[in-house]
């Protein structure tokens, strides 16, 4: 069967967002205002074959594991759904 | 009232994904099978105070539309959350 896994890539908490720091301030010079905690990700999205959901979510971990993710300093969320 | 915003900033359909496109590849050669279709997005998540929840949803609307995305290219997806 075909899913389509999101795979959310986060910097953990407590590890400095540069990226995310620029965006802050940024806004606050074009004028918008109250924004704070701005943290950038990645989020990488594709389709894949397997058995079934739990396998299907097997092989996305271990993708994560293995290259999609530096698990040092990032966290992942993993989200799995059939496709007809 | 303050608001978690989560914005995913991903290519267009046709736009080529050249990092997209690596990672499928890495994935064959890392003995992976049945993986197509990875894009590869940023998902960009902030904290806002607005008067409500239709203002938060405008004002992030607008910071996609100036700096956020490259709307030739990209396609942004915004969700919006209260904070207690």
């Amino acid at each position: 069967m075909r899913y389509q896994a999101s795979v959310e890539v986060r910097l953990r908490e407590g590890i400095a967002d540069p990226q995310g720091s620029t965006i802050e301030n940024a806004t606050s010079k074009l004028g918008f205002e109250g924004i704070s905690n701005v943290r950038v990700g990645k989020s990488i999205r594709f389709t894949l074959e397997s058995a079934n959901e739990k396998a299907a979510h097997k092989t996305v971990q271990e993708l994560c594991d293995r290259f999609l993710t530096n698990p040092v300093i990032e966290d992942a969320t993993i989200i799995i759904q059939g496709i007809e």
